[in-house]
């Protein structure tokens, strides 16, 4: 056994690293907030708190931007893991477009961007891209510090390691590419799925324990946030939604089943069922048009598609019991209150009376970017990092940063 | 901050608490399952078991009843917490029966045993009657050691502590009651979630880790465990696969929605819907004997219910992801193949490609005792417990049991 030396400063190191890990995954938190959330007495709090502060790995008061970033609501934190120490960067491989963003330790947004391409475009460009993009929002300060990983959301169901999809391993080549760009492991994990842990974190459901989110879009896909953390689920399936059969006779869907609930509420099932009906939409921008021109059969199609959105959202309510739905993605930035509406009504009617009236919707705040921030987020919540900082004050050992294990 | 010599004494302690933990949730386990489940270097582990082994805090080798107890299937275990270290008891408050089960620390069952009471009896009684089964099944030698609590489960949701729901407020004598008895407080939960909960311990999902519950009874309902532990949701409604909506145009359930998968596939549902088909069966003994009988009329209607309930069951491995689905109930239970066939055959048509081979569905296999068994499970998971042992063999303070939390 170790000497008494060594015992000590490895408890301290302990205490250490779980204040540590609460400010990475947590963000910027108040003094009592993290005697709570640790559940370290007063005294060893200060004591270790003061340590971190002297070392230079955490710091007091966020500054002035990240608290405007963070928008109203959240009273004025007063520590955060030491910006300086670190950046982790966030790449979503969307079907069409790349977006990057990157964040600091300490949970601010330091920038996000996107670019479109092809349809079919191989890995290699879509990691160039996302090269090019991190590079002109970084103009070469990007450090990445002890988090040494970068979170990548990717199209399609994303099991554990070892457990991928056919999709995933269509994806294969984008890790070790990213590891040769960068010099990092990239962590993994369905885009959709990425942007519910970044509205638990910045969005919409902020600071929310249990969250469900659903997107609707060209895909219907969705995500959940259990205790704080991404779900994924025993096989990688966790959050698939819009895989839900709502009409066993219904038709096919691209995973096979039929009837699903993304036969029914994505963007090309709208725009088919408005045609059926003799609605002339051909994309989504002329069914906004028709909206804003109060077409009532553009009305009534979204509508129709919320109550079944709504009716799968209850059900996974029923069984799940977050306390917080949000619902993002284009046809829902587009639709507004004409597809959220129905969503909440059937929503509350068909949950547990228990829940009814204490569950909250919310329309998604994150927007495109939401999968790379959850990209940041994935990287954030991955244990264990260990900021660096110098020796500890009792004469431990120095403390060499740690590299990041994949969750 | 503390001697040297205490911090030395903290750290093993906050390992042993470690191990002891391990063992209070699992039951018993092989050293190499504890040394990756408790992340103890193997040194470290070796000294830590070693000192709790000297100490009589565990054991080796399990007893042989217990061993018989498990089944076939798992390893002889190798370390468990000392059996005589103290029991669990679990009481289950059905409508109409009392349940009461006792297990010791070593997760070894001791004895169930169950009561019939006519319906509305007052729980003053009810908790006589639990009394009076314990007092048989243990003759006066229950030792509730270090555990201190009694694993209570009751019929309706429940929340979390200071969140009950109405059907709880109305057991809201039940800990008090029971506290008088056995003057320790009562860990109260739904009787379906705690069912749930025995299932992945000592039933059909032994061992499980992700496990999705049903039970299609009188009721019907459900339980999640996610990650080994049972899943309660934000306000106690997880699991409640029986008020999930299969028909919106449905006719009325007790919860006040419209066509909830209990409206369908309750022992009422079912017997209802016989009887539409010309079925003359009043109770559930006379569906066995036409089923029995080889009568169409009373596969078919069962077939239907399978068929809905395994539309239900899939949306939520969709959206949860299990690796494991268990159907119990006396309904499931009567049914047999006729009902859990449909209930396949439906459940792997609608989930996701990627788990449609590797979700597995098992029978339930604890039957009606499953919620009292449940009841030790909730005490033995409520953290912390630390198994009564003497003064450490460095010289640390002598560990007193603590008293326990509810989780």
């Amino acid at each position: 056994m170790s000497p008494p030396e060594g015992a000590l400063a490895q408890l301290r190191r302990g205490h250490e690293e779980r204040v540590l890990d609460l400010l990475r995954r947590h963000g910027a938190l108040s003094r009592s907030a993290l005697g709570s959330l640790s559940g370290l007495s007063r005294t060893t709090l200060h004591d270790i708190i003061s340590g971190l502060l002297a070392s230079g790995a955490i710091v007091a008061a966020a500054p002035r931007q990240a608290t405007e970033a963070r928008g109203r609501g959240r009273p004025a934190a007063s520590l955060s893991l030491n910006p300086a120490a670190g950046q982790a960067i966030g790449i979503d491989f969307a079907r069409r477009r790349v977006h990057v963003a990157i964040a600091n330790v300490a949970h601010e947004i330091i920038g996000s961007a996107s670019a479109d391409h092809p349809a079919g475009t191989p890995c290699q460009r879509r990691v160039e891209i996302a090269e090019r993009l991190i590079g002109g929002l970084s103009e070469g300060a990007v450090r990445l510090g002890p988090l040494r990983a970068i979170g990548v959301g990717v199209v399609g169901p994303v099991g554990s390691p070892g457990e991928q999809s056919a999709a995933a391993r269509r994806l294969n080549a984008v890790p070790e590419l990213l590891r040769k760009s960068f010099g990092v492991p990239a962590l993994l994990d369905n885009n959709t799925r990425l942007a519910a842990l970044a509205e638990s974190i910045w969005g919409a459901a902020e600071g929310g324990q249990d969250v469900l989110y659903v997107r609707l879009s060209h895909g219907v896909g969705g995500g959940l946030v259990l205790g704080g953390s991404l779900h994924r689920g025993a096989y990688g399936v966790a959050g698939e939604v819009g895989h839900v059969t709502v009409d066993p006779d219904g038709g096919p869907c691209r995973c096979g089943g039929r009837g699903c609930l993304e036969t029914i509420a994505s963007v090309k099932a709208v725009l088919a069922a408005y045609r059926r009906v003799g609605g002339r939409a051909r994309d989504l921008g002329a069914l906004a048009a028709a909206l804003r021109a109060g077409d009532p059969a553009a009305r009534q199609v979204l509508a129709y598609a919320g109550e079944r959105v709504g009716l799968v959202l209850a059900a996974v309510c029923n069984t799940v019991g977050p306390s917080l739905v949000v619902v993002g993605g284009e046809l829902a930035e587009l639709g507004g209150t004409v597809l959220t509406e129905p969503i909440e009504r059937r929503l509350r009617a068909e949950v547990m009376p228990m829940m009814r009236r204490r569950l909250r919707l919310r329309p998604a705040r994150l927007g495109e970017v939401g999968g790379a921030l959850g990209g940041i987020a994935l990287v954030l919540h991955a244990s264990p990092l260990l900021a660096r900082y110098p020796a500890t004050p009792d004469g431990g050992e120095p403390g060499e940063p740690e590299g990041l294990r994949a969750p």
